[in-house]
């Protein structure tokens, strides 16, 4: 037997889990141009909203979002129309077309692949509907192989974001050679239902905001969390507690008033998941967690016990975007990449909150490409 | 070195690929209680659209389909009425959740697994759209783990079904002890549009019935087919061949008069799969493909130099219950099971086609359980 040092060790471990582990590259994230700021939201919901019994309320909840700004793909004055789900849908579309191909571009650069690298596309994307969805048209514009693998997914919501990167994870379990892309394109201000007059949807229109967002998985190489295990969580009987009421006039988003609770019940699980990793929840080094909103991101400071700093990332998101549903643990990591401070074998925490509820988490620790 | 015969050697290599490849199991398939034969579709189409210019064609095409009869969740005075899409998509969810369950329970008892076997569902759909899907509420209601992964897919049209298994098949290639539970829910018949009135519609009216199936997915254990390999493919630049146009009054679809003509760019990939194996697409013991109409059925044949008989699975589909969708492949694979004529080591394929224009395909080899 040759002696090593336990540097040496540490290193060929790093080495081993570099081949048998995906690593998630920096995402790239785009917001759109036209910006409405917390004061803007306000005012609107105090003019749009004059007589409605519970305004102080509602004003009160978008103001504790914290929410500063959001991007959004029109004009407020447009947003503000109901042209109709076939209209609304369409724009959808076209706004998905003209804004998706280059940050999958910039994406597919930062993790130095070419189209032609990549095995399995996963799209998703809960604030517009297509068949086939945009994979066909990515695939036959962008270069993309025509073997590629497609996974659309419309139906988690917010958690989609980290579904995509679990299932790009054991994608690449099954097959280490290879290199999926994740696309989250989500278009909030589109499923903007004038009639919904709830106090949890005028919280929502203050709330959600725009953004594309893409990162490749990379089966071998690569720079950012080497994905180590991961798991799903469906908090029981509460799959009416976020939801779409599917009308003639599109998606109608269903929050209800116990959601911001849920931290309590999910914080076991995503213990769990680093217990079972022989990591504590509490104890690690970077946290990316869906910025669901102010209270998802306190309550769940308060249950793993870590510093609120530990979520500066998803705060920063929440702040300058709102809440750009799955996309937004993308944008957080983004964030992560941006700041720099990650190094060698950092180990962290990326989780996702959707309907179902549903929590899709991982546990991953910082890789550098060799 | 011990010597072996070659049955012996045989018999190791099957039960090593038992070990490690995951094996579909027996589907479960039920079609609704209510009935529409031929001579009801043609009646109709000459009663409703007794004026249309085009009218001889669409009886043509509607005889030509070969679907003796087709089974829908409502009469077909009621099928013929549009309540709405909130209506239509509320209807979607009672029927899935009142005839999802049964079938389920019975694909479970197939594999000889129970609920809290299940690591994965799949649950494919193109009818009706929910958000969260119907896989939060199966877990709830029927007792699957609460930490059972989701992937819900509903862009994928009758390509679904066929995915479903490619990626039962790529999970347990990741974590091989791992079962999955596939779901394909169709209700074809609530996306009839009174209002479509192109030739592809009356086609498509006369084609497309509703059907629920499951199956489930075995990484260890398990009679049926031992998957071994799979591939997709995008036949180029055909997007908006088979496509919803989403409106308020819910998904319209189109079919452009090419698609029948698909199987020519699409066997080549079929070939390919099969060559890559070392296997020889002409020359399988079983196919289950699926039923998109009957010249897809007879153009596949041709090209892949099979005879006719080798599709019978897929063509009694067609007969008995028309195109339905995501879940003909499931229904085919039955009709195999229930044939009795596979035996142990048999090669097979299995493909799906839809939207996209995509094709999901697999090899497999018939395998009993030890």
């Amino acid at each position: 037997m040759e002696s090593v040092t336990v540097d040496e060790e540490a290193a060929n471990k790093a080495a081993e889990r570099r081949i048998t582990m995906a690593t998630l590259c920096r995402p790239v994230v785009s917001v759109p141009e036209h910006v409405i700021t917390m004061e803007d939201t306000l005012n609107l919901a105090r003019t749009i909203h004059a007589d409605h019994p519970r305004l102080d309320l509602a004003l009160r909840l978008i103001e504790n979002t914290g929410v500063a700004k959001r991007h959004i793909v029109q004009p407020i004055e447009e947003t503000l129309r109901h042209p109709g789900f076939e209209s609304r849908n369409a724009l959808y579309e076209a706004e998905a077309k003209s804004r998706v191909p280059a940050v999958v571009r910039e994406a597919l650069d930062a993790a130095e692949c070419d189209p032609g690298d990549i095995d399995l596309i996963i799209y998703v994307s809960c604030t517009g509907f297509m068949m086939p969805s945009l994979i066909a048209w990515l695939i036959n514009t962008m270069g993309f192989p025509h073997d590629t693998r497609q996974i659309p997914i419309a139906q988690l919501g917010c958690a989609a974001g980290s579904a995509a990167v679990n299932r790009a994870h054991d994608f690449c379990v099954a097959y280490p050679e290879s290199n999926v892309l994740i696309v989250a394109c989500e278009f909030c201000s589109l499923c903007y239902q004038p009639v919904d007059l709830g106090v949890g949807n005028l919280l929502s229109n203050g709330l959600f905001g725009d953004g594309v967002a893409a990162a490749v998985v990379r089966g071998v190489g690569g720079t950012g969390i080497s994905l180590e295990r991961n798991s799903s969580y469906l908090v029981p009987d509460t799959e009416e507690w976020i939801a779409y009421d599917v009308r003639a006039t599109g998606f109608h988003f269903q929050l209800d008033k116990r959601v911001p609770g849920t931290m309590e019940p999910l914080a076991p699980a995503l213990r769990k998941l680093a217990a079972d990793h022989g990591w504590d929840a509490s104890d690690l080094d970077f946290y990316i967690i869906h910025a669901g909103g102010p209270r998802i991101l306190d309550d769940l400071c308060k249950f793993l016990r870590v510093p609120a700093d530990a979520f500066r990332f998803s705060r920063a998101t929440l702040t300058e975007y709102g809440n750009i549903a799955s996309a937004v643990v993308l944008d957080a990591l983004r964030r992560l990449f941006e700041e720099g401070s990650a190094v060698s074998e950092h180990r962290g925490m990326l989780a996702g909150f959707g309907p179902g509820i549903t929590a899709e988490m991982s546990l991953g620790r910082w890789t550098t490409s060799p």
